[in-house]
């Protein structure tokens, strides 16, 4: 078989970069934890992280590993919501579609508050209209966090002053703040700036790995320590402090390494660049991050699928392409071609 | 520096087989799971689970992995027990001691009723005497659920009559029956009997792997799938299913090729029988799976540390050793001299 | 002081059937409860509920007592829907706006799905717009149970083929059928059909007596007696099987005599309706139980309760008039002059 | 038929005082509290609570009512102990025993650490027991909380310094300390000292009335009110925030005018005194508040109840007798002579 018949045979993947494959220096730096070390998270990996992540957000934080970005939101919610409260997020945040009532279990029943905004992005506006009506009496659910996705669910991403009004506001109104970032690394790639500047304050940072060439760590970033006292105990409650530990604590450690989440980011922000500029005017929202929303008719996505392409449908009237660290730019091209060829 | 001096440097471990090294069959097997699949465990390999698990115990089983023993064992037991039921266990059960109050947070505040029984073995007996007691009114806890540990958090075994009998009694009672099976590979290796025998009738069982050479997957085998679908849901909900599943069924599933489990677990359980042949009289309990609890004094805890050995005191007078699927013949032959010269 | 002074002196309330007298019927048939009885719900009032149910809605019912509206809805959905899964309701229901997010609290984190309808009515189209989007995977929390308020949050009442077609829509779905009944009776008073039509094949009412000239007692009825057991558990755990239980039983029973609730729902409907005549135009909703949602500034309201009457504002633009058993007549006829004369 | 005859006739009932009549003071007080209130705890009664309690316990404090001992004790414990914390009690404490599991329900699955101690009695040492062997690592529930019962479950008073020793205990140790007082007017009554001094730097008691002559009211005392404002959204959300609590607010009143409370517990006290005269050296445990625990054989208390007497067996080899405010001198005295004759 010729190498033009074995790559066309091979499907070309945008489904999403939750099943990316994972990056070789992780696999090296997983492979080098293989002497025993302590369990949990007392290994020398491990316990280097608070400062490895200090010095990425220029301030003193504490970081625990989890397995999932679930786990990673929730640990942080519950750290800052008590189960009576509620937390403020987008009507189509993750936390609100997609993680199986995940919140009501790690928050005991607490109570998310839907906002709106374009893009599923919040604005103080947004979080206001939500907020503001709210009697403070025990009869109605009162808000105690506010939770935003950075990037968020339709590849939108927070400018360091948005994101930092929000911040604001929370801290204004007494709430916790934190920020899911399943795709933190591509929303700093995008925005340029430093990564502290890129989550406006939070009290917590869900830091996601596992989608940009990670194998099965995230990190919840405490920018107040004591909010990770709690999240310890929670952590171990809930089964996510594995003993073999050292082994998420390498793969963040990995990441970390010369920047490889930015390098990472970078390359899968490309592509969804390129894949958008062929969009045009078929964009649903401005690809900010790895992500692309397209309109187009069931004949165009089966007329896409036939070139080896495989992504979602969203919904009956468009198409969501994901870009990855690992996708190949000669499929991003072909897939820029094919969409302009529409 | 000589071999023989670096030999001596490296530590000698007998602290857990919760740190041991992964296992090179399973390095090898993740690789190869490296190429993109569906996410979560729609992918090949998890799919393949049910069927494989199903050859080992010679049943219809299904299937679920999850990456701690913690949370395979609270996601088995929120399957079988309302909030408002209890479940039986050991008093010194790792659920009741070890887990963080996990039981507690997952079966949404069920009770645990605690049981005695030498070994931390339960017997029928010991089962009847919490269960009789309890009056059949609202006022009381009712139990819903029996749990035992196989082997015992004292490496204790039960034979298959022993095991039977109880899931006999769980049956008789109405109760759910889960066998926590975080070492279930050393009680096959040590029975010698078929592993459906080692669970004695049990509705789901916490079927070990981190410890037996595995990184990060467990897998929950429910002889009643119809226990599976809700636990399908707990998992997600718990954050626990992972988006590159995968490498966790890759992980279970070369641990089944050739048995892997069981030759694992029969050279940690070797590496015990040679160390509890020179404890003699000194042993506290029978050795019959891969950890050794011996009397000894401070000083003679310190003479072994000074020849190189790590392992945990247990309280004041005793020595708490665990051999791995790594532990090095030597270093047992070792361990056993030297326990031998006291 | 003349009477007529005097009467003019009291406040004319119209703020809410919740802070009523308790019905002279009910302090006699609690005195007559004095006499001790065996505690909890052993006594012979509480065991004779179940037969006397029975008779009202013609088929087998088990009954248990509660203070409160919100634990008896709370309870009674508890039985239905797993923590895992979810309840639809309307957006205005008050398990969703006014219980303090009780609801998360005894479903253990299971979640509200929120659906549309005119008056905080739900049709069977407005369920099925929730239902049929959520995605039958572990992702998304899927429906267990559907939960109606009959009289509706403003007033409005399911007509017995209304009711009945949600029912039939919710065990085709294999839903749970809840009914809230805070002001059933007035729903049945206004519909004038059987108390078994009016629920609609619910699988559990809470019968709401406490707005109704109770004082603290409310009626779970159990269709399906089997969730009865499970409630019965739950009553306690939450604290509200009170051990002085004859005394809301009696509360019930005196209810029931000589259907005291119909007789009492009736005179706080006509007090509604005749208010209702007065307000023509300015209705927000249709008259249909016991509470009057009128369209008019905050001048109008000043002039109305500069005339002695007491109600709540319903946003900037409509007050809320609620009639209660006692209303006095010459009250509410005078506050349909009242704002007749607007 | 003769007086005499129907006196005979009538039950002699030393079965529990959980079912004695409501007072005729507090029948009143609720009566006169039919004039309609502000519902909820607005009335002027519910408001007048904290300062009332304040006088008698000579400090600040915050004041809920609630309908049943079960829901006092948890809804204060809830306020100490976060889900993942433990709670010190008596392993034959009401909390662990008698209460359906309610601690765990409402304290989100966290877990009582059982202690010893004779009479139901807690001392420093027995809680010390329970406390000092937890390892300070995620792994073990971590204790927040010590519960102890005034009077205990066997009827026995904590003097003014054993309870003020384990409060002592409990600040030391960073523990909140609760107060279960179910029974505490019997045991301030016996103690004759001030109620400040008979709970011991409590952060709060659950100050119980409904055994004590109250038909449904019990109250939470926060010593340290900041406890007090997460407790009203956790009473609300547990559906105890009855509408019409203004009857609720007026048994407490009428309890404290001219110290009824107080009075009723003497009462009681005295008729359990009277009794374990006559028991002598069959006393299980010395008689403190309203609780006779006494050894008798089968056939004794067959011959006791054959003179018409009601009450519990206790095991196989004793009984227990609880006296209530409205026992009647006759009862006890002949109770007393029924015993002295065996």
């Amino acid at each position: 078989m010729s190498e033009a018949a074995s790559r066309s045979a091979r499907p070309k993947l945008f489904l999403s970069d939750n099943s990316a494959a994972v990056h070789p220096a992780l696999w090296e730096a997983m492979r080098a934890a293989d002497e025993a070390d302590a369990p949990y998270d007392n290994d020398a990996i491990s316990r280097s992280l608070d400062e490895r992540m200090g010095d990425v957000f220029g301030c003193e934080v504490a970081v625990l590993w989890t397995a999932t970005g679930t786990s990673a939101n929730c640990l942080a919610l519950a750290a800052m919501c008590p189960p009576h409260g509620g937390v403020v997020c987008h009507r189509e945040a993750h936390i609100e579609m997609d993680e199986g009532g995940a919140p009501g279990f790690y928050l005991h029943g607490a109570k998310l508050l839907l906002a709106d905004g374009e893009g599923a992005k919040l604005t103080p506006g947004s979080v206001r209209a939500v907020v503001d009506p709210i009697r403070d009496d025990v009869h109605q659910v009162q808000p105690h966090a506010l939770s935003v996705t950075q990037a968020s669910e339709y590849g939108r991403v927070y400018r360091p002053d948005e994101i930092a009004a929000l911040g604001s506001l929370a801290k204004d109104r007494g709430l916790g703040f934190h920020v899911d970032g399943a795709r933190f690394g591509n929303a700093a790639a995008f925005l340029g700036c430093s990564p502290a500047e890129a989550v406006g304050g939070a009290d917590a940072l869900s830091f996601g790995f596992v989608k940009n060439g990670g194998m099965s760590a995230e990190a919840i970033i405490f920018f107040d320590p004591s909010l990770a006292d709690v999240a310890r105990y929670r952590r171990k409650r809930a089964g996510h402090l594995q003993s073999k530990g050292r082994y998420l604590a390498a793969q963040i450690a990995a990441m970390l390494d010369g920047d490889l989440w930015l390098a990472n980011a970078r390359a899968a922000n490309a592509a969804s660049a390129e894949i958008a500029q062929a969009c045009g005017e078929r964009l649903l929202h401005p690809v900010e991050a790895n992500e692309v929303f397209m309109r187009c008719s069931q004949e165009e996505r089966d007329a896409i699928r036939a070139r080896g392409f495989d992504f979602y449908d969203w919904g009956a009237d468009a198409a969501r392409f994901v870009t990855g660290w690992d996708t190949r730019e000669d499929d991003a091209a072909e897939l820029a071609k094919a969409i302009a060829s529409l």
